[in-house]
């Protein structure tokens, strides 16, 4: 045998053995996996949306690999070169993993990789980060959550390039990078890792990744299951305010799974909160379902996985920009990133609901993966079919026990009213009981101001969460519900927060013309009932739909309420007189009101108070019923804000002092527009000639709406018993009325 | 012959009559033409943007038909019904004129008929319109001006249905209707009529497109030369507060084409009312050309009618916005009726510009007349070409030696500055010699705050113009440029302003990275001399190009100067200190700055300011060479404004007080973008280490930009001698630079 011969020999045994470890463990396995792969190769060139984000992403990737590889060391907050650079660095190796396996092309691996040992270098001997705001600092961001993205990304690239390392290479990898860097975030910050948080999950998933990746049991029984002594206070608290541990409660990726999602799939913290822990949740479910089938991870909890995903996309508005309940901000909408992956991976492992594929065509680009494909296919077959947004409750709480978010939408998302009756919604929850926002279509007409956070631009605050978060956008007067006595509901306090939540009355969404939604609240303001009604109601005297809103407040004490509108655009005409203070001055000390400055004080002149703004091209009428003895307040935001962190933004409020039980009635009526190109101004005025409380008792309420033209339309609500079967009889003003149910709408000329 | 027979030959005879009368004066011969019409019939279905909008325009016309005619007693101003419904009655009736020439179809030359007697028997007795606001009362409006829009359009319906009325239906309609009308608003309104105005340009079309039908040569000469002995009073004012009468001004529609327009098609008042006033311009000389070919109306002054289209188009952002100058309303833009009107007819009767198709394109709409067809069929023929807007320098004035407006643009629109160094524009004119706005792409960096008025809105003070309009909008604190001792240029006073003028000193686009315009303004301040020069520069070291601005002041005087920068977006960071006041107080007691709270003051830390903030997702910066002495100001519209009439935007402000000869230089840099979909912040800090005057005498001064890498651009503008072929030596630093021309600019590591 020649030399030549025994190398050809030996090279053809090297290759079988590799062949051999690799049927034992094949990479890819993770997100990729073989069979997939080669589905993907098999169809390169025929399918559009696939072939084009496989030439964008190789663009991307290209051009990082042209520059060169930086691990810079560790020291700026979000908003710096390190930060950014080290992110990019993990975003850009997920990629070109997939693009080794796509294209096969070595340039990928190499890339990968080097940059992977150039992160062994560097991690053996790196401190913790030199920034210390962080109540879980990390080692290459300044909080752990950012070194798990790391991870949670990173594994997927190892898995890529797994079968194109040596044994030596791959030991050195886990043995100086990866187990090291797993351990830092789980056992060396429990507080971290062990709780039921976004962050947590985030940490969980990254710590089960690279367990798959390397077929480390111990660790993936660390991501499933957390640490079992994990040593914490109960009555430590991370950088939000929230509670670090609560007694009793499990911790593990499949906690994380079991808590924040209620069985329809909202997640309690929130959308903006939701589409960020959408990633590692959908991320690490497929990967556990690709490694560990029978785990059925995806199938957890009824499917709460895949139904998170379509509670998701109906917590956005027209425009596909999610709600921004508690700290949500504004802007952030189903086109991003996270929302790419789960559309994706809800498409291809769910019941391929032609629905998805009108959303990922909007998105315009696919997961370079089995799923991303199967979408691009669907598309390109002409599956697609419009993504229809309609009314729908959402419970909150493990069981769907505390309370929940309600969507009234009417027509093609004409009129969209986003109401909150939740729990609190962890630490990244606002003191905002029953409060509400209003769309037509994807514009505000009635906000809620979302956080105070410029999200990952240094130069407000880091990019962190912005002091004005805690005293403006958390706090009861900053949304558009009742403010007692100017306290804040639950005082503010997070722990009597987290141990309340509202009550469902009843949700009513069978008749299209006339939604109803109602809920109660005990707990905000100790010995005050708040019980809220609201609809959406399309009547032919009026041009668009219009939602009423019933709030009946029930007091064992005399109190001031303030009751708001953050109406959005500007003031075009009133039906009281004001007055107009010569110096702005803010509202009050504390609790939001010192950042809200008054621009106007009046009274009601009628009963039936209007007021008219014009937004977005478009017309709004207030009307409600108010009491001679209430004040009328323009406020606008931005006392008491230095650093100019807050939008300045306005409102009107009625202010209803020494009150004990009372009721608030009001409509928001969007009709005509006005255009400044063609300079048409159509339907400027409200249709509504009265609005009045004709009936209220502790067991029912009835509100008669009057238009222009002399139609009258009352609501009456059941205020005690809503069961759906109940007979009602009621006389007001000398007419008997009965019905079955909880309300009952009438109208006449 | 039998009595059939007889009947048979009258039948004969007359329609050889009509024939024999149509011969003589054919009709439609305005704006349809007999061989129009025949083209148009002929290509009908063949022309797809044209059958387009032939279906729009019948479904709309066809539903008022089916609505009926209604001709209500007038009685509101421009938000109300009756003005609406007339305003409808004659957009509509000039349409089915168009359609019943098009489609031959008599129900539209029959609704046209019906409406037109529907007039001529309320307008016998019609009396002046009982809204009393306006210096020159219509009839059927509140104003003569949209009395004459009527007549303008029914000019073009009765001409379309000319031939379908009997000889003595005309003489009806001539002699109770259209020669009263036109009499009206010319002979018993010569304050209205006889000016050289907008309002002038309307009525003196109206006369003249019916003189045309009616073939009546007396009211075309009062078309063309205005009324001989009007008896106006040379104090008289319009409600603008502009003179109604100067004297030895010519006065008629040719006088009108002759002022306003400088050769470069400039309008002095502006692109907001140069839109509203190139319909009867364009449509009266489309009529004329028509008709009376040999007057030669589009030839007048070296073709200024059709150049006034390109200017128009040329001042417009990379939206189709028209700049606000002067009384603008912010959102018109070359989408509005009136352009599509301009840009067919430039196309047609101009030198078939390939370029204009590319806007027509966009508009989505053409003309149902010859110059449509012409439009709808180079588009379909493929012709369209890109509309490139590069930077224009026009002049103003009858002779264009009344200043003027420059806008320097870098690449595709990817910033803008419009500079204004006009004459004072008319009634409509603001008090902001040297002023100026800046735009990259379609958005507002610095803006220009338009007009303060809500157009038709009838809620906002009847849809006219506001209040402050004129205690804030024409002010000039409310604008970018310089206020001197809190006065307006020329105390605000109108006949001073109109005397005067700015003076280019240069202006050179031709070196792209480095254009620069150079004006001066005398007159403004008596005894201060302004300065100002502007240059867009694109420099390597920066990503986008940036903007420099040197104010050079020469005064006799020791003054007060307030310099301040109307940004548009969200304060971000700066380099100074400053306190937050607790109330918000106005800034002072008039000439606008009674409309500005202050919400903080403070003082330079070192001698290159800075100031960042973030708008419409991209980051700027403000760099300004600044004295320790002076004081920086945020300031934010909104004080004294009761009825929220103004738009509550901020500024900050350089105030230097006790100065006589002094400089403001500053750069304005935009930097990077930051997206809340992928929350990426990227490049958002400044690029400039330091702003520096280096050399500042009479002759010259010197400006350093250091960059952050240490590279340093140097400008130096030669104050006294812009001639270009001027030999200049300067010493600065120990280094000599020589140059030809106006300006130099080098560059070194």
């Amino acid at each position: 045998m020649s030399l030549k011969n025994i190398i050809a020999l030996m090279l053809i045994v090297m290759a079988l053995s590799t062949s051999f470890f690799a049927q034992a463990q094949p990479h890819p396995n993770l997100i990729l996996t073989q069979s997939g792969v080669e589905k993907i190769r098999k169809n390169l060139g025929s399918v559009p949306l696939f072939d084009d984000t496989v030439q964008r992403v190789k663009q991307e990737v290209d051009a990082e690999i042209a520059l060169g590889i930086d691990t810079p060391i560790p020291k700026d907050f979000s908003g710096g070169y390190t930060h950014q650079r080290h992110k990019l660095n993990f975003l850009i190796a997920q990629k070109a993993g997939e693009l080794y396996q796509i294209t096969q092309q070595k340039k990928y691996a190499k890339y990968i990789r080097d940059m992977l040992f150039q992160y062994e270098a560097m991690y053996k001997t790196l401190p913790v980060h030199p920034q210390e705001r962080s109540y879980a600092r990390g080692k290459l961001f300044w909080q752990c959550l950012n070194d798990s993205n790391w991870l949670v990304y990173m594994s997927q690239a190892y898995d890529a390039i797994y079968n194109t390392l040596s044994s030596a290479e791959r030991e050195t990898l886990e043995n100086n990078l990866f187990r090291p860097f797993a351990d830092f975030i789980s056992i060396e910050n429990p507080q971290f890792y062990n709780r039921v948080h976004n962050h947590s999950t985030w940490g969980n998933a990254a710590v089960g990744m690279i367990a798959l990746v390397m077929n480390d049991d111990e660790l993936l029984q660390r991501a499933l299951y957390g640490i079992e002594d994990d040593g914490l206070d109960l009555n430590a608290r991370d950088n939000d305010g929230g509670l670090i541990k609560v007694a009793g409660q499990k911790a593990g990726f499949l906690a994380n799974l079991e808590d924040p999602f209620s069985p329809d799939g909202y997640y309690t913290e929130g959308p903006y909160y939701q589409r960020y822990a959408m990633y590692p949740f959908l991320i690490f479910g497929l990967a556990m379902h690709n490694v560990k089938p029978e785990m059925q991870v995806f199938e957890h909890k009824n499917n709460v996985l895949l139904k998170g995903v379509d509670a998701l996309l109906n917590l956005s508005d027209a425009d596909g920009e999610f709600f921004p309940l508690n700290d949500g901000q504004k802007g952030m909408s189903y086109y991003t990133a996270s929302l790419v992956t789960a559309v994706n991976i809800a498409y291809h492992y769910g019941e391929k609901n032609p629905q998805l594929l009108s959303i990922a065509e909007k998105q315009n680009k696919v997961l370079l993966d089995e799923s991303g494909l199967s979408v691009a296919m669907g598309i390109r077959d002409g599956k697609a079919q419009p993504f229809v947004k309609s009314s729908i409750n959402l419970t909150d709480g493990q069981n769907g026990e505390q309370g929940g978010v309600a969507v009234l939408r009417y027509g093609n998302e004409d009129l969209t009213l986003v109401f909150k009756y939740a729990a609190q919604g962890l630490s990244h929850g606002h003191y905002d009981k029953l409060s509400y926002s209003l769309y037509e279509k994807g514009d505000e007409v009635l906000q809620d101001y979302g956080l105070a956070r410029f999200v990952n631009i240094g130069q407000k605050g880091g990019g962190n969460y912005l002091k004005e978060n805690k005293t403006w956008a958390k706090t009861t007067i900053a949304h558009n519900t009742l403010s007692q006595n100017e306290q804040m509901h639950f005082n503010g306090k997070y722990e009597t927060a987290s141990k309340h939540h509202s009550e469902l009355y009843f949700y009513d969404d069978a008749n299209k013309q006339v939604q109803v939604v109602s809920a109660i609240e005990n707990n905000a303001y100790p010995g005050t009932q708040l019980h809220r009604t609201m609809a959406v109601i399309k009547d032919d005297g009026f041009e668009k739909p219009f939602m009423l809103d019933i709030m009946k407040i029930n007091s064992d004490s005399k109190n001031q309420y303030d009751f708001p509108y953050y109406f959005m655009g500007q003031v075009l005409s009133q039906n009281f007189e004001y007055e107009s203070p010569k110096v702005l001055k803010p509202l009050g000390e504390n609790n939001g009101y010192q950042h809200l400055y008054v621009e106007g004080k009046g009274q009601p002149s009628t009963d039936s108070t209007q007021f008219s703004w014009l937004g977005n091209g478009k017309y709004y009428t207030l009307t409600t019923a108010t009491k001679k003895s209430d004040e009328l307040l323009f406020t606008r935001i931005g006392a008491n804000d230095p650093q100019f962190n807050l939008r300045r933004d306005a409102a009107l409020m009625i202010r209803r002092k020494d009150t004990d039980d009372t009721l608030f009635v009001s409509v928001i009526e969007p009709h005509g527009s006005y255009s400044p190109v063609s300079e048409l101004s159509l339907n400027s005025s409200s249709h509504i000639a009265q609005l009045e409380v004709v009936h209220d008792d502790k067991n029912y309420t009835g509100v008669s709406i009057q238009d222009v033209k002399g139609k009258v339309s009352l609501f009456i609500l059941a205020n005690s018993d809503a069961s759906p079967a109940k007979q009602h009889q009621l006389e007001i003003g000398g007419k008997t009325y009965n019905w079955k149910g909880s309300y009952h709408f009438a109208q006449w000329y």
